[in-house]
């Protein structure tokens, strides 16, 4: 068996988003040769020739140690590690592209948050089976996490998951830094899931704030989410102390809090009365994740028999055109009168 | 025994700050009647005669089955159940001058949050005492429930604990509205211990963003407070299961992401650099829940053997005069390796 916690020296940031493009940052600053790669030639020149990325980190300077390139091929080249920070709908496609270009035995590490529509698949479980390689050769990132704070240097906590512990280590050592303190975790499937989860929490809690309601509901919001996403982990084999933790409460809660989470923001104007093609184009053409991993989670709740209220009104709102203010009574209607039975 | 679970019609409300006045109306709109006690007669005159009380609840109109007095013997003449709706560090006080005057075998409600400076001792067990009462007796109230929001008829969860459940059920019937649900839970230590350190991870929430810190921060903050409490509760005896409920991360995000949280502001005016004297003046001359809490709690701690970080910090910051600087790199800086070693 090889070394899995031997030192990570050179790494390959495959993506050019702002969390890609940050953690391509936290890397290099903590020592790290980075080379990105970015889709579109300009995005990676401009990273290379004035060290920043302005159409997703505006106003960040980035570091020497970190170059990037348009051809996958050169980013991947030499790669001890390679992150993977694409879209989680996308990931499946661009992976199998760089599949030949890959580097043996070295750690794949995660940025992607989602489930995969129509398979079902958490990312890793994507990443295993388009790279052909063991489940603990992959490493999940996940936390409160929001890209632009990390990236102006402010104090953050980050889970590294993965089953194999020497290899977190590994991956760990290579991205600590004074502002970025990653803890090591093995429960990929809860780290996981709680990243997938919070957006559709996100998309609900924006909902409610877009509708006029305050702290209180939000925070209820937030508590019935965190029940709902840990009755599924269950289902599914996690530790139920990872939705406690930095990727589980943390990782909702900065999601849901935050003005800067285009989740909330999307899930805002959808409690405002727009479509979700009108918030769409409001956000650029883009659509939030949850919109999309509502549809995934659902799906795999149901092949479990999990229960996920939230889950399954944001699907109903965002896929099946239902009224906002019609799920928000059905949500609040619900009789329960212990509050665990 | 006494049948426990009888429908409660008449209640008095001990206290008039904006929950206790918020708690009355919700009574009174599930078509209770009310007498509210305030301990300045303008107040029990502006709450009889004009339905106001705008020192705490301005802008709200209070209902016609709620009247006030300052005559604590006229409040309880008659009432079915009690409801306790003074700060914490006063309770016992009050509750002494009160004890001739209580009926028997009635529940007594608590909506006090804290630990007693000096006796280490939850608000239910101050009550049960001093009322010389069986614990079962007392119902405790907690939950993500900004006062402001829930007088304004915004929909809103709460926990009703006892470790009798019929009363608990009994007090539910009095204080249902269609925007207040309230759940039963028979864990009354969990729920006071989650309402009472959430003011002072509030505290420290403020204080980091009162430093400049933001959304990721503040998560996870709230997320090792979450931790913390729940550490604390295992060892008291409370069910873990509650922390991850309304009266633990429920209420804790509701008053660490409102701007309407006074543990949150006071802590704000720490972390730009003012004393706890300069923030009490700002604050009309009250200081915080959780400056106090953060002493009491922390000696509960030690009795039991409870690492308390967060709480350690803002004692050190609120009464020995520490620099919040000094603490927030201290809490950064602890050694962790795996999440929850």
């Amino acid at each position: 068996m090889a070394d899995t916690g031997q030192d990570v020296q050179r790494l390959a940031v495959l993506g050019s988003g702002s969390w890609g493009t940050t953690f391509a940052k936290v890397l290099a600053d903590a020592g790290r040769e980075v080379t990105m790669w970015a889709r579109r030639e300009e995005v990676a020149r401009e990273i290379r020739e004035r060290r920043s990325n302005e159409g997703y980190l505006p106003g960040v300077r980035l570091p020497e140690l970190l170059t990037a390139t348009a051809d996958p091929a050169r980013a991947l080249a030499g790669a001890e590690a390679v992150v993977l920070a694409v879209p989680s709908q996308r990931l499946r496609a661009n992976l199998t592209g760089w599949r030949g270009l890959l580097p043996g035995n070295v750690p794949l590490i995660s940025l992607a948050k989602g489930v995969e529509l129509g398979t079902r698949k958490r990312m890793s479980e994507v990443i295993a089976e388009v790279a052909g390689i063991p489940p603990e050769q992959v490493v999940v990132v996940s936390g409160p996490n929001l890209a632009r704070e990390i990236a102006q240097e402010q104090p953050a906590a980050a889970v590294l998951a993965c089953t194999d512990h020497d290899r977190a280590v590994a991956v760990q050592r290579a991205c600590s830094t004074a502002y970025f303190r990653p803890y090591t975790n093995t429960d990929v499937i809860g780290c996981e899931l709680g990243g997938a989860c919070k957006n559709v929490i996100a998309l609900s809690c924006g909902m409610a704030a877009g509708m006029g309601f305050g702290t209180n509901t939000v925070a209820t919001l937030i508590t019935r989410g965190l029940a709902e996403m840990a009755r599924l982990g269950a289902k599914l084999g996690a530790d139920q102390l990872t939705f406690a933790g930095l990727a589980g409460v943390g990782d909702l809660v900065a999601t849901c809090s935050s003005p800067l989470s285009r989740n909330r923001t999307f899930g805002e104007r959808l409690g405002r009365g727009e479509t979700v093609e009108q918030a769409q184009r409001a956000g650029g053409g883009q659509v939030a994740e949850g919109v999309m991993s509502c549809s995934s989670i659902r799906e795999l709740a149901a092949t479990v028999g999990a229960d996920v209220p939230i889950t399954d009104a944001m699907y109903r709102v965002c896929h099946e055109g239902m009224d906002p203010a019609h799920v928000g009574a059905e949500l609040l209607g619900r009789k329960r009168k212990h509050e665990w039975s």
